[in-house]
């Protein structure tokens, strides 16, 4: 009997497959192991470690190739830790006073975890890692043979409790139809390499997943984000067909010659080659983030260049927007200084940050992007995010200003880029049109417009329904802010969610929308969409739709397409 | 020298006099009190409870008679807990076993606070409560002779490390020019009996507070949110100018004869007559939040009838604005099934929760509005907070549709009242055409608009400045929903702390307000400044004012006034 169990879809993409299940199962409680000699015991903890080198090396190789050097990395950190001469010792202590090497292992990692959960923030990730070795050792210590990720039959969905990094390198997307997970969320490292890797991802399913049998069919169903099993026909057909798309590189339009860029949004280098191969135009939202998570020190000027570079290089006829460092809210930084909270979405993030707390990263990103200007292929554009006032943008530009005149004094070469802002808070909507005369362009980031315009955040399941870009009082602010940017020359994009979902693309183009910037994967379906609007069609369901007064008529009129 | 310590005002009012201490002061340390033999220390211990039961008694009536039975409540749990027999058995065991009675009373309520600190929400409340009763018994075992705050001399401003409730309930507003602690908020129980009464007061002041000495000169300044000690001939005047202002009774009008509706911000019932003392033309908002707290139950139907009712009397030939139970954020109840959320202000609260979680409690509220809206001699108004669809505006009106058939089936006599919304989300403004087509009137809740429109947390130290309602994102958001109401001859009001700044009346005249509600402190202030107002000049203001991009250029054309 088909059923469904209901969890997050990390990417766009559904699949349908064969399960098999990768456990961690079959490991024995470690105080149940019998001890054999202090010797014996010492020698099985060396052989263990070996092995566990060895996978960390072939996993680390593996993910360099496939995703990326800074993807590549975290193995690197696994590496150390499993040399690390204080967990080592003290498991060869434990081993000499006569316990199993299994008992050393779980004492020593244990009391790491415990160190790093009592810590803040990144840190307390890293125990995470320690659980992670700790297992592998483990599993190595019992003669686990594990099925090989990399190597399953073509249609494979894999199932399991968690995937750790390294899993999720290992898997092939030629051969991998999807993953469902018990635990994890939308910005978990299993998802984030799902999407660069465009793998169906569903996680957090909870428990009831467990359930499902070995060689069971299912399907990962990113619509309804759920796994489904036994899916009848029509929800087979629904899920294949949506990784059947032509890609289509360079510019398309509409029916009538109306162009309309389609880019990619990323937040690594690592994800460059997969927007490539999509067919992207170029960068629409390149999120700078993650050049500064999970680390002690903030990367310096010479560090930021290159990456910048590199995007720019990836698209040397494109244009690439990077987002000026975009933190607070629900991305805090170790090494920054930010207090914690009651409601973070309305608090110190974005480019209040990059003016005040921030001033020093942020003319140091401004340095290294004006130097890329003029080093990379393709044309930069830079946007600040959660722009609120004219103040700000002003702040924002005289920073701009002010880094310029230095580069040129130290006669640095550097180029001015296009400078635009994120329209995505309330106050943006309706001062458009005095931002419109200070920029070239403008991105709508539907994400947390549609937050704010609401007063619902996106990260509450009890306001769900009212988190959503399709209420007309979203609808009306992403028109008033095409118009304002029209009226002034301006181009406009999108670079939320809503951007990237196929279903709206004709309602985005009919509102004016010049550009539109999503996950790599959907690419194709959006640009097959293009290519298939008529511009006046289009704008006709625009202003019906605009006319709605409840979500429920704004469905309507869509449907009635 | 004059200097100033910053804490957070928390009426509008200002105020200069001379600083007496009311210290705990002077009480020894439990363990170092000599015990007698437990026969005198139980006479003391009983001598001491007899005390606190007269004080406390009379503290009761006083409060009852001089703010209201509400208030008076917290009394009724002081003396029930004094007489509590585990707290009463636990100290007369210490003193038999040869304890001091000091040191029984400490052990006793030392215990009791530390149970209720491990509870949540209003529960963890209780704990203060216990540390108030413990220190009046140590201060009575002490023989303390304390200042009698309710006969200070005139001009007298008190300071203290904290003032409990009973404290701030003897304070009689035509003696104590205010009042200012180390501790305290915005919301405790201190700067609710200092806004009914009418008593300058800061709070939050810190340790720096304690430096002041007794009969020192100081001013508690309103506008500067601080206590400035040996205030200058200027702040002398500014501060005491403040209080001088004629009552007016009946409604006020601008020199060209438009009648502005000034009304009251209340909570309570005991918050009436203040109101009608300080000349409200009516209640422009009745918070029903407190009717709700510290309570294990909600109040019943006919609990509430009473409450609204006796609002409308208090008003008979005035206009009672009833606001819905908007809870949530940072309202929580304890008997009400909430989520603790990560952005509260963008969760699960106000009108959201009456047509879900809450039906049943709305639907109790709306058969007791329409009760009272026949029973009450004043005119009644019901509106709906935080509407962000028009889909949630009828969803509410539905279920007064259907409140109003099932009285009309059980004979019970109702009347529909005047139905609005409050206009606190940018969705609402942007919809503001097709709400305005639905309800009779618009209230403003500038707090909320400033906090959604510009994404700034109101608890925020970090984004203060953002968090303005002068911000021009804000101001537009006014203008529009004044427009939108008037072109479908709906009235339109603001309840939000803007409406009581009486350097903004101008300013609010002139956007096209028909009502402002405000703290009773304020009614008299605003009303002065809105018979001082000419209308044409009042929009010619406005205009100038909305026609700014920066809210640097606000505060100009404000002060070319």
């Amino acid at each position: 009997m088909t059923f469904r169990i209901s969890g997050v879809a990390v990417t766009p993409l559904s699949g349908l497959g064969t399960v098999r299940w990768y456990r961690t199962g079959g490991i024995p409680d470690a105080e149940s192991v019998e001890a054999a000699d202090p010797e014996t015991e010492l020698e099985r903890f060396e052989e263990a470690r070996e092995s566990a080198r060895d996978e960390l090396q072939r996993e680390r190789e593996q993910t360099a190739e496939r995703v990326g050097q800074e993807e590549a990395a975290v193995f690197d950190a696994h590496l150390q830790f499993l040399d690390d001469p204080q967990l080592t010792d003290s498991i060869q202590e434990a081993i000499e006073e006569g316990d199993a090497a299994e008992v050393g292992v779980d004492r020593a990692f244990g009391d790491a975890v415990d160190q790093f959960e009592g810590m803040d923030g990144m840190m307390a990730e890293r125990a995470d890692d320690m659980r992670d070795i700790r297992d592998r050792l483990r599993r190595l210590l019992a003669g686990d043979e594990r099925i090989d990720l990399s190597a399953v039959p073509e249609g494979t969905v894999i199932l399991a409790e968690r995937l750790t990094p390294s899993d999720t390198a290992q898997l092939d997307p030629d051969r991998v139809a999807g993953f469902a997970t018990v635990t994890g969320g939308r910005t978990s490292h299993a998802a984030i390499f799902a999407r660069s890797l465009g793998i169906p991802a569903v996680v957090g399913l909870g428990e009831e997943l467990l359930e499902i049998e070995e060689r069971t069919t299912v399907a990962i169903d990113a619509e309804k984000d759920a796994v489904i099993v036994d899916p009848d026909e029509g929800t087979r057909e629904r899920v294949s067909a949506t990784r059947d798309v032509e890609i289509r590189t360079g510019p398309v339009e509409t029916t009538d010659g109306t162009e309309i860029e389609v880019a990619a949004n990323v937040g690594t280098s690592a994800e460059l080659p997969g927007a490539t191969r999509q067919g992207a135009d170029g960068i629409g939202l390149y999120r700078t983030e993650f050049l500064f998570l999970d680390r002690e020190q903030p990367p310096d000027e010479d560090e930021q260049l290159e990456v910048y570079t590199d995007a720019l290089d990836a698209f040397p006829d494109g244009r690439i927007v990077v987002r000026t460092l975009d933190i607070g809210g629900d991305k805090p930084i170790p090494y920054l200084d930010a207090d914690e909270e009651e409601n973070p979405f309305l608090g110190d993030r974005g480019i209040r940050r990059s003016l005040d707390a921030d001033a020093d990263l942020f003319e140091t990103q401004l340095r290294a992007l004006l130097r890329a200007a003029m080093e990379g292929s393709g044309r930069l554009s830079v946007m600040f995010p959660l722009v609120t006032t004219v103040e700000e943008l002003d702040g924002a530009r005289d920073t701009v200003d002010q880094v310029a005149t230095t580069l040129e004094k130290e006669g640095i070469p550097y180029a001015v880029p296009e400078i635009g802002v994120m329209i995505e808070t309330p106050a943006a909507v309706t001062m458009a049109e005095e931002l419109a005369e200070r920029v070239d362009f403008f991105s709508i980031g539907t994400n947390d417009l549609a937050q704010y315009v609401m007063a619902a955040s996106r990260e509450s399941d009890a306001v769900a329904d009212l988190h959503d870009p399709l209420h007309p009082a979203v609808l009306r602010s992403i028109r008033r802010s095409v118009e304002a940017a029209h009226d002034t020359n301006a181009w406009i994009g999108m670079c939320g969610e809503m951007a990237g979902d196929p279903d709206l693309t004709e309602l985005l183009v009919g509102l004016g929308l010049d550009e539109l910037s999503m996950s790599a994967v959907t690419i194709p379906t959006v640009k097959a969409e293009v290519t298939a609007t008529e511009s006046e069609t289009a704008r006709e369901l625009a202003d019906r739709v605009l006319s709605a007064s409840t979500k429920a008529e704004v469905h309507e009129y869509l449907e009635g397409e």
